[in-house]
């Protein structure tokens, strides 16, 4: 029996200039202000629906030990889902859904694969999204673009080669924040 | 009697990565053979109106010349709306309609407002797109974006400082390009 198709999309909340981690790594600007009267912005029961279409989370060291930074004040933010953490350090395992694996990224898609995953969900860092860009490994782009121009920091698209893009969702929610979601080409 | 309110919009297309201009000139990949299902195109009729609220075009020289070659083949694409070119260079005037001037940004600002324009566009280039971003001189950030990553070229927003934004438009087309356009916050 063959596996099923895994889809990878890239999740990252950026500023309209691409740029997704300031200098000084303040994240004060992702809490934006901004508002705009013709947004919509999704039910619980619909984001319910659109988490639980994900069965397993991959993000770098960086995010890892942010979110469980943050899992102190607020909780573990990946429930139940499977983590994979792709990181060559000896972190620590913050609960037993957590995976801390290093080498190819070509290596851990497959082991994706063989786990059966169908919709994998990259949270960052830039580093590693922009890896799995580089290395045509993603085949969706998921971006929640925040109402500022930042100007400087750390941008999604360095370093990435030419990609086609096929628009496959828009929205814009009532704090003006646009999701766009698009189908990368290979 | 005081002039009418000045609204100045930065108008351009570019890509998702915010490049507007490939390093080899290339603009093939504006023409995008991308489809959006969803996707709702404006009727000549809003094109028409919409067009007709503009009340005068600024370029640079560079964008000026594209389009004296462009009008060879297509005809002149501004109608009978002034264009004022920035350009300290002794440049053809394609008709009447047309104005070089040069000198200081905010002087030419002036000089928009001393006209009671009320609704001015600034179409190119990205140098000059920059400047009015930089100068604080822009009050609308209209964006064309066609669905492709560059990765390399002239972008936008290229040494310009953080700018909050305000979403006041998004609208993808049957074509995959999204019109999106910010207030910008001063």
């Amino acid at each position: 029996m063959s596996n099923p198709p895994l889809n990878i999309t890239i999740h990252l909340a950026c500023s309209l200039d691409g740029i997704i981690a300031k200098s000084n790594n303040d994240i004060a600007w992702m809490e934006t202000s901004s508002s705009y009267e013709n947004g919509s912005d999704l039910s619980p029961e619909q984001i319910a629906g659109f988490l639980s279409s994900i069965d397993c989370y991959v993000m770098g060291s960086k995010t890892y030990e942010h979110a469980m930074a943050l899992a102190v004040s607020y909780g573990w933010a990946y429930g139940d889902t499977p983590v994979v953490v792709l990181s060559s350090r000896n972190l620590p395992k913050i609960n037993d859904k957590v995976t801390i694996v290093s080498g190819e990224l070509a290596a851990l898609t497959h082991g994706l694969q063989a786990s059966q995953y169908k919709n994998v969900w990259v949270v960052g860092g830039a580093l590693l999204a922009q890896s799995f860009l580089r290395e045509k490994l993603a085949d969706q782009l998921r971006l929640s673009i925040i109402p500022i121009v930042l100007g400087d920091g750390l941008a999604l698209f360095q370093q990435v080669a030419e990609l086609p893009l096929q628009l496959q969702e828009l929205r814009a929610g009532k704090n003006g924040i646009v999701d766009i979601c698009y189908k990368i080409g290979k």
